[in-house]
């Protein structure tokens, strides 16, 4: 028997069977998974009702919140494609986004409506409106309808059309080699076997406390989301990282699994209520999302004795878990030999295979010294980037998806990420395209070149870095460089180093910047 | 990216990524995952030199064992269809299969060879015959093949067609309404969905030492041989139960998994080893297959603290699980309340719906009362009886199959069985139908009339029981049936217990006897 794989089964299962069991906690909020399909089922028509269509994107301008956990299974099971908006982007990138996709209704927190309010007027296929959070009654930079008023007014139920599994479900804008980003396609099969696979090899079950460190936004909350409901575990929504926030979290709600990026591990561990607070619930802790700062791993190992913590590695366009670094069974070793298999990018989750490939596109051996491109293969990778038919076929080739990182794998299987093809830049587990950044360094009239590369960074893992030539005659520095870029940019965008060369850049026979030498001549010199 | 789900890249990922691991201990024969996948390859090349194509079915006649693990891969990855026959059948039973299946090639055990030397002639599809296991030199019954000397014949590798997720992988006859077997199709698609959710439910890792105490031919080993090998853990095959042996094993290889029938599991607690092992390794116990007597989940618990013991249900026709019945998050009630939901059906594993409907396929409430057929929708759900249209649409209804139990479902989602709507007779968890009982009784010159039905049995759960009208002047007793039926039906199939009427059964108004008011008459007397 054929049924389609659909995400929304994942909710349907959790109210079955779980409920009256706490689905979410959320501030002074606690949902259970009955409560928390029903508002699903309620929004979906509520939706209905103002116009949302099959195949229409919603999307969502939110901290982590109930509601937007909500919204994973009220719009997909419309038919419909959620659309989770980064909030750290400027009101330009947000337009760009929302015209882009085509968005039909934008759900927007109260706090966020600053965000949107700026462009509001040059969003021309953005019919609705809906804000949430906050005081209704508040004077608000943005008109919209009220959420929890739609909520209320809406039936109880909501009659699902029929859905493929090959629909769209959940869409995700990523910058990748292009200065625009790029919307990202996740089907339902997609999403449905990612969090099968993920949740089986994390070991996640109803037992599960999920915290949600990790903003839902970024490439879609590394899958949480859907594998603690598929197993009936329990969400744990944080509106924002705040270090002594999350300590006392984990403690107050006994979290199981936490996911964070090193940054956010780092500013943990270097807050003084690590120590004070009962950690001693957290079973599995994933560190991933950029480079793991050497150490990182043996700190949290010392500090959390009885949690298991590995690293992993997966990107938006692959829904988005490729690897995580678990102890396997039966490996040998010293403590730092087993602690250096965590601290790799991993092994890949069931229904995802993983290779490293030369220039030829030829496999290369798990001997851990021949180093390719990392490539994947599996139902968790994305159907394609919305409208852009070349940049897709540019990843997808043959069957494999070119992720962009250069790579090894080892006899055991595990993955280390050794370099990156893509001219993009992970800066606290954000990805920041140089191309954006070097667009807007050139429109300052004082720059005549100008080429932008990531500088590894403790804290950030990478940070931009723009290497400028001046146009003759003019003294441009790094202050009146700042200034430009911040109008412009969003925050984590802007270059944090500079550096001014008084020679053209070197250029390959194309005339394009040879980046590596750049990294080889500032980089090498600067560490 | 849509990639077929296939059963083989479970070996695929167990090779890459534990191929120095253990995959099976079988005796004394050990292999690790890198053996195990490249001796299915040889066999894959073996088997296509010998002329086997995609679509063939291919049976293996034999006891658990590494050579049939092996071909759980080695026949799929080729496109054909692996024939997994059970061997408690007569030689019959078995050339029917065999020609109903139109397998072209069967791996016979050589200590088995006397179930198919027989009937051998009469196979008129068959055209190879591969004998593996004892001694090549020794007299056999049966010609074939040495299943040894092919493999190392063969190369290690195998260039695999492409394959569908939905072509047929698996196929096994079960006895249901009819009185001849039907085969079952299993589509890789369904094969795989079922382990990803059955290994997530039940917890399967790496670490998983899975007993295989269940033959494997009894609907696909309840999933097991390709949930364990999905994770990466380790098999431990037996080739009989025995309950010393049993136990025995379970300490020497600090099993952690099992899976048993009710009478296997009494047979086990009743063992004087049972006290003297050290059972200590055990960590899941299912006990499935057929009605558990009241008592033996609480004698497993207080005999093995720290397993988590508990029933579970499914069929041939579901992969085959289709509920487990664990504890759930959040549960309460006394040590009692919390044991007696461990002993119902239990809760869907993911990616399954299981209801229960009325006689107008209305969906009846989870109110622990209303009563009525348990029916389930899913992907691991059987494609269909092979060559039966029309049986598969009398059990494939608007999208569910219907499975001819009768069961509750309470608030939690637990399901209970209360009841059978087949005509079917489960004896120490085998399906037998009571029309082919019947059939041979009524050969007997000396029955008039004949109705088998199941009696309880605190051994076997159920047996045949056969009512009988003798034609008049005849004094048949029940030795002679019994000697009669010997002969023509597997030993389990023969009727525990007689009962003979002197007026004509009961009968409805088209003439079909009424075994609910024979059930009445001569259980609840007997009882």
């Amino acid at each position: 028997m054929n049924v389609p794989l659909l995400v929304v089964d994942f909710i349907d299962r959790a109210r079955n069977l779980y409920g009256n069991s706490l689905a979410v906690s959320c501030g002074d909020e606690r949902l259970t998974y009955s409560r928390l399909a029903e508002r699903a089922d309620r929004a979906s028509a509520a939706f209905a009702r103002l116009g949302v269509k099959s195949g229409d994107a919603v999307a969502y301008i939110s901290f982590n919140c109930h509601r937007l956990l909500e919204g994973y299974y009220a719009v997909p099971q419309m038919g419909a494609v959620l659309l989770p908006i980064n909030i750290r982007l400027t009101p330009e990138d947000i337009a760009y986004i929302l015209n882009d996709s085509g968005a039909s209704t934008a759900v927007v927190d109260r706090a966020l409506a600053g965000l949107l309010a700026p462009v509001r007027a040059r969003l021309t296929q953005l019919r609705t409106v809906i804000l949430m959070g906050g005081d209704p009654a508040a004077a608000s930079p943005l008109d919209g309808e009220d959420f929890e008023s739609l909520l209320a007014g809406a039936p109880t139920t909501f009659a699902r059309p029929d859905l493929s599994e090959d629909d769209v479900a959940e869409l995700f804008y990523t910058s990748g080699t292009t200065a625009r980003p790029k919307g990202v396609m996740l089907t339902h099969r997609s999403l449905v076997l990612h969090a099968l696979g993920g949740a089986l090899l994390l070991g996640c079950d109803d037992r599960t406390v999920q915290l949600h460190s990790i903003p839902l936004f970024h490439v879609n909350g590394w899958g949480t989301p859907h594998s603690v409901t598929l197993t009936g575990g329990r969400h744990v929504m944080l509106p924002r990282f705040d270090p002594a926030q999350v300590l006392e979290t984990i403690e107050r709600e006994r979290i199981t699994d936490a996911f964070f990026v090193p940054t956010m591990a780092l500013a943990l561990l270097a807050d003084p209520a690590f120590e004070k607070r009962d950690l001693s619930s957290l079973r599995r802790l994933m560190v991933g999302g950029a480079a793991s700062p050497p150490g990182l791993v043996r700190a949290l190992d010392e500090r959390l004795p009885g949690c298991a913590v590995m690293c992993g590695y997966g990107l938006t366009e692959t829904s988005p878990v490729l690897t995580v670094a678990m102890t396997k069974r039966g490996a040998t070793g010293s403590d730092d030999e087993l602690r250096d298999k965590r601290t790799t990018a991993g092994i890949p989750i069931p229904g995802v295979r993983v290779e490293v490939m030369d220039d030829l596109l030829r496999i290369l051996p798990h001997d851990g010294t021949s180093r390719g491109e990392i490539v994947a293969r599996g139902n968790s990778v994305m159907a394609g980037y919305r409208g852009h038919a070349e940049a897709t076929d540019q990843v997808m080739i043959d069957g494999w998806f070119h992720t962009g990182d250069v790579g090894t794998i080892d006899a055991d299987g595990y993955l280390r990420i050794v370099d990156r093809k893509k001219d993009i830049i992970v800066t606290g587990g954000e990805n920041v395209s140089s191309i954006e950044i070097e667009k807007v360094i050139y429109e300052h009239p004082s720059v005549a070149e100008c080429a932008v590369i990531a500088a590894p960074d403790a804290h950030w893992g990478e940070v931009p870095m723009a290497i400028v030539v001046r146009k003759r005659g003019m003294d441009v520095d790094e202050a009146a460089l700042i200034a430009h870029c911040k109008g412009k940019l969003a925050g984590f965008k802007v270059p944090h180093r500079f550096a001014f060369a008084d020679a053209p850049l070197p250029k390959g026979g194309t005339g394009k910047i040879l980046k590596r030498e750049l990294r080889e001549r500032y980089l090498n010199a600067a560490s």
